[in-house]
């Protein structure tokens, strides 16, 4: 059972759900939002990394730190929100200081970018295990979710995807890194870039949808079709390819930046018609449309919608 | 080097805690406070219970789920909030149908017990690990802190403390339970009661300070003693035994009572001369009281500062 199914079909109950305070959103998005003061809402998120699952066990503990918490800054820059605080919960073998004043070095410095301050925490001993809980603000009813695309919208993708993916067998030390293009996919991997200004602008400014992508490109576009009720067709042409990608992995570039995960650049919907100033960094403008053909996902005029199933998913 | 020293060197630095959004209390109490409307703020915490370290792995996941979430909504009762939502971040080795449904059942009854909904989660595959977020609301500054405790102020303790550290060897497997009074010290290991309208009606009347029960009364304690600046005395003889503590333990039980953690009953600090209801569940009436000598602890007169460096600390 992969992970979406998992959680809809234990913990999305009535008993658990409803039990307690009211929530504007809970399961089913990249934030949950508690209603607050007449004008913000709270949007929060909690992600875990398991050592030697989603990341290798003996890596950089100040790259650990960082990308911990940019993956759950990330779900915020997905709602276009402004990151407040975080809550982090570290299990480790053992209390290493140095190991941990690495990590937190690589915290605070991704905690500086982000503008987010660490509000609290538990430190417990046990297998390599980090949970971070992330918190920030929006304007009342004004959140970017996965569930406002709609048919004639143009899908766009920030920075580009299938750099992380490429990278595991360096991180996983499988391949050494001998070239320059290598290094970078290997940086793109450890250190994310969350994309919390370009979240912030597209809430401004109109986007209808939006999620970062950290199960690969087309599969987190999947939700977006999914949760908006409509299909998609893409242009391959049109895929974000960095040149680093394309020297490293060659025929395999396009199969990387489609279904590779990781990446925790956003992919979005916006109306036709509606310009995008040329200093926001989106690299794959008009990739493809929002069409009204729901979850049937076309590229280059083919239908993939089983296409990247063998994309990340957890289990 | 404990926990408290370990998060409080490694994270507790400017740049990690100020890096962003203001916060009214951030590391050093039971929650964190995030200041919202003009009339509450937000109270929060997150816990981690590793498989093996804080519960046995071959556990009832009834009973897993239902203490995983309830010794997280203790600190909310510690603090006098109002329980609101919570995150689960749920580690685990595989995707058991029948476990996960009887550990949401076992969550589910707490959080019915609590009044606390289910916001968001993250499942993923790894070693037993559970990490609970919760929060809820208190009227703006009125949070029963750890710093609120003044000479002369009275020390209560609500329930029975001692029972969850005397039912560990059953709860191991390294005896078998045969009488009633083992099996209710193994209930109250399994499903601890967080505190919480009591929790609200000391913020409502005036307690001063207070804390929930996890290290053990006398280590908890302490943590009050230290964070107001006070120094306690305690009388031994009022430290609140259950008839099955005493009939278990024997001449062992006032120590557990005193130095047993996982008891999630609140201590707290009480003006004297001010009157608390009979029908407010209070087990330890008049334990003892403050003192201005700064972090001096007594026991019937005989200093017992160090006494209990045993209890249990991470790592």
């Amino acid at each position: 059972m992969d992970e979406f199914s998992l959680i809809r079909t234990i913990f999305q109950r009535p008993e658990l759900t409803t039990a307690g305070g009211q929530l504007d959103m809970g399961i089913g998005d990249d934030c949950a939002l508690v209603p607050l003061s007449s004008e913000h809402q709270l949007v929060q998120s909690i992600d875990t990394l398991v050592a030697d699952v989603h990341f290798p066990a003996g890596g950089d503990p100040f790259l650990i730190g960082y990308r911990s918490l940019a993956v759950s800054v990330s779900d915020l820059a997905a709602m276009g929100a402004t990151p407040h605080s975080f809550f982090l919960a570290l299990t480790l073998p053992e209390a290493d200081t140095k190991w941990l004043e690495q990590f937190s070095n690589g915290l605070a410095a991704m905690a500086k970018e982000a503008g987010i301050s660490l509000a609290g925490g538990d430190t417990t001993c046990g297998p390599l295990t980090i949970s971070v809980h992330v918190q920030g603000f929006v304007p009342k009813g004004r959140a970017l979710m996965r569930s406002g695309g709609k048919p004639g919208d143009l899908i766009y993708v920030s920075g580009h995807t299938g750099e992380a993916c490429a990278a595991l067998p360096y991180i996983l030390n499988q391949r050494a890194v001998t070239t320059k293009a290598e290094q970078k996919l290997v940086d793109r991997y450890w250190q994310p870039t969350p994309r919390i200004k370009l979240g912030q602008w597209l809430l401004e400014h109109g986007a209808t949808a939006a999620i970062d992508i950290s199960d690969g490109l087309a599969g987190d576009l999947g939700h977006i079709l999914k949760a908006s009720g409509c299909g998609a067709e893409l242009n391959s042409s049109r895929v974000p390819i960095s040149p680093e990608l394309k020297e490293t992995c060659g025929e395999w570039a396009l199969d990387k930046a489609l279904c590779g995960g990781d990446d925790y650049e956003l992919c979005f919907c916006w109306p036709a018609g509606k310009a995008i100033p040329s200093d926001i960094p989106v690299t794959a403008r008009n990739l493809g449309f929002m069409t009204d053909r729901s979850e049937q996902f076309l590229i280059d005029g083919q239908d993939v919608s089983n296409f990247c199933a063998g994309s990340y998913r957890h289990f």
